[in-house]
């Protein structure tokens, strides 16, 4: 058996997420149906992480085992060869060991959250970001994030319907930038509960509408209830961006 | 009458370009539609520069009339929510003088080509790039963009059905940008031929995939003759970015 692994694009639009669903598109499934359709092999194909509905990928990391002994630019090329009328590309592909899970060997996931801040609609980002409209003051936001960095029960900031065990996670780091009208909220963790970036990404945009002070996301953690922080921002802003192993 | 200039941001690929035409929908026949629905009133909007089908806008300029002078904030709103459902967002509305022209006023006009340089078709940005996935030479590219700035004949860069009466035009700047796996091409000129940017950006692409030197450009512009220049290149990577007045 041969080990590899993908590093993948996808705009997730039109895709009921990562995770294969009966009669349902979604971007596991395209990619294990191409990897058959050139190896005619049935493989299970993982994932580094469950992307929701409407969630983008930048460098979504898979792999996947192949009986056959094949070279990597060979099976890079047909892969996107039958992906080619789907919005899903393959980056990259290398033959790795038998160890490599794209799941269980990552060390850090990295996030980024866009949201669009300006008056007017956006006409080209479309599905591409979280449009706000009322100006959002980023230093606040910049204050707040940093009460969500390290250790913390999340709780606050997990989908009610989240399967961890357990809601404690360590966020190793919180970036936020503004370039022009855009505002980027990078987050690099090991691992995420189910929503919680897109929770801290509503949570933060009511700090950044001075609807609440930045000090409150501390006392919104402490009180462990998810009804405390803000709405659930949007999958279309959501990018899964890079998986460092 | 009141004169009104607007800034107005657009996804290309599903119009047939800017300038109204019969029975296809387009650019400023859905913004002049927007500007009745509200107002009532028949106008004509002037834009900066025709766009072809599939070209995007960051930043058309257009201006129309109102016989009824309404606040500038009520105008950008009732546009965007006219709007809504198009891929064309307005950006900004002020009011300006009776003398001022879109199109006539303009002191230069600003366009960036995008080109996606690596191996793996876009996932993302599919319809806002030319892919090309021969590794360019970015800096042989930087010095072909030097013998078009400057004022010359670009026959050899004009669409042949281009109606401009001289293929005289100065080109002020071009800058050549990578980022990642994007080349950008910003050219600024006060106007220019039709097609003259994506036939500029096709032999561009020639002279980064090595099949021609720089210095060749200086020969395809001296021998005004379209059939000696590069390929159009594809609609989908050109940008309106900008207007100056």
């Amino acid at each position: 058996m041969q080990n590899y692994k993908i590093i993948i694009e996808y705009d997730g639009t039109n895709y009921y997420g990562w995770q294969r669903q009966e009669n349902l598109p979604t971007i596991q499934e395209k990619i294990e149906e191409a990897i058959f359709n050139f190896s005619q092999e049935k493989v299970e194909l993982t994932g580094s992480g469950r992307t929701d509905a409407g969630v983008h990928a930048l460098g979504q990391v898979g792999n996947f085992n192949l009986k056959k002994d094949t070279n990597e630019t060979i099976v890079l090329k047909a892969l996107n060869a039958h992906l080619k009328n789907e919005r899903i590309s393959i980056l990259s592909c290398e033959k790795v060991s038998n160890e490599f899970s794209a799941r269980f060997s990552a060390k850090q996931r990295i996030y980024q959250y866009l949201i669009l801040n300006r008056n007017s609609k956006p006409a080209i980002d479309v599905n591409r970001v979280w449009w706000i409209p009322k100006k959002l003051n980023v230093e606040q936001m910049q204050k707040a994030a940093k009460y969500l960095v390290g250790k913390h029960d999340f709780t606050s900031f997990r989908a009610t319907a989240c399967q961890a065990k357990s809601p404690i996670r360590t966020i190793d780091d919180i970036v936020i930038i503004k370039n022009e009208d855009l505002i980027y909220i990078n987050v690099k963790a090991k691992s995420f509960l189910h929503h919680q970036i897109r929770n801290i990404a509503g949570t933060l945009a009511d700090i950044g509408k001075e609807k609440i002070t930045p000090e409150k996301i501390k006392e919104i953690l402490e009180l462990k209830d998810r009804t405390k922080a803000g709405i659930t921002a949007p999958a279309k802003g959501l990018y899964f961006a890079a998986v460092i192993y």
